[in-house]
């Protein structure tokens, strides 16, 4: 951030009366500009005990697997968002089940967060932002071509509560590593 | 937003391509200004029965009582954030359980997390946001001077599962009311 978003001023970086932290601060109009972690949430859609995975259409991780996710809007719930970013991606209907995974990824001031789900039906195809979507039971998830670190800890948890019989919420922090 | 924090044009908004929502577009650098909702993590500290809250010393909703939360910073992690947040608010040391509720408040673009936790000491006092720190029994809720609903709502649901003898996650979507 190099200028002010409400007045257009160039802004500078230090640390306001009370404030523990530098922010970009306004020198004409005072306005402090927060700059905070960003949620993506997504959903591990299962039909039949095998889980929804797309094949990625964008960068970054283009061509690799993932679960659909993707940045949480303003003026919906999580859950909504949850919806949303499945039925964009993959144009799967889904019931949403219980928030299963957060994932930290403090490094690009990201909280991941992947709820259970069901599919409706199998109506579902390669949205926009996909190659393709298919159904991948545990032994056939492509694990060695999967997008992020976050998903291949979310479906590792999700497949070990699925074989311990009983669904649990786990949380993880992710530290920096080579790629995602 | 009215100016771009890149280069400092005026922004406009439209639909990029490939999108569906309106976003905040520079027409001089072509950056997209996405703009997200912003996590709140605070905790539920607990010593012999009784949990900690901070009466506000600072708008919105002085001089009513919250639990310790505030903002995640980047960079954190959503456990980190709920110990200093506890530290700066209540200068109390914690130890950090589960995560206990994740409170949706959709129409000011926000996610509420609170954490179960347990003080270490009775060392707490009031840090600069609070007037005062005090433990509460379930009896002694100040429940009509509650600063938030999210915070009234984590609290319910908090001793509601201590009566029942076991504690689980709660998730919960607060529509738009009179007040926080």
């Amino acid at each position: 951030m190099k200028y002010c978003a409400d007045c257009g001023a160039a802004v500078e970086l230090r640390i306001p009366p009370g404030d523990s932290l530098p922010r970009h601060v306004c020198p004409q109009c005072a306005t402090i500009h927060y700059q905070n972690p960003k949620l993506v949430i997504g959903c591990v859609g299962e039909w039949q005990g095998r889980v929804l995975l797309c094949r990625r259409a964008i960068e970054p991780r283009l061509g690799r697997w993932t679960l659909p996710a993707g940045f949480m809007e303003n003026g919906e719930s999580t859950t909504q968002a949850a919806l949303r970013e499945t039925l964009e991606e993959a144009c799967a209907r889904i019931e949403i089940d219980d928030l299963f995974a957060l994932v930290n990824v403090p490094y690009i001031n990201q909280v991941h967060l992947f709820y259970r789900g069901r599919l409706l039906d199998t109506d579902f195809a390669a949205g926009a932002e996909s190659l393709e979507t298919a159904l991948f039971g545990e032994d056939d998830i492509p694990w060695n071509d999967l997008a992020f670190r976050s998903v291949a800890r979310c479906l590792e948890a999700y497949f070990a509560d699925r074989r311990a019989g009983q669904f649990s919420f786990h949380e993880d922090d992710l530290a920096p590593a080579e790629g995602y």
